[in-house]
């Protein structure tokens, strides 16, 4: 499928990934750029890896690691 | 108050920023470097800011920006 020529994710699978072996998980919304919104994840090894943002897995990961609310973070 | 010496983050204000004006978000999760999640947002200007992990607002922009489920992006 075609996807427009600045985006950064040629293919966004689908394969989930552990959060333990997140270095970073960047969000590139959509815009006049790329017609689609990004997930890049950087594992700890390094390697760069798109995912796909309408896979069910990256909500959860992302839930998991965004502290809750309720959970104070050092204050 | 007193976090890793490798965060990234010195102070997490839980300022609303829209997420127009979002050209990335950054989750970096906790780990041995910095003992908390931190969210760094580039903006469309490239400044970069933090914002608070525990702030609502983050939560719901995460959501916007992601797809729904249901909203198949073009394939």
């Amino acid at each position: 499928f075609a996807v427009g020529v600045s985006c950064r994710c040629l293919r966004t699978p689908s394969t989930f990934i552990h959060p333990r072996q997140f270095k970073r998980l960047e969000i590139i919304p959509l815009g006049a750029h790329c017609r689609q919104t990004e997930i890049l994840i950087t594992l700890k090894n390094d390697r760069t890896v798109c995912a796909n943002p309408n896979a069910k897995w990256i909500k959860n990961v992302i839930e998991r690691v965004i502290p809750k609310d309720n959970q104070k973070v050092q204050e």
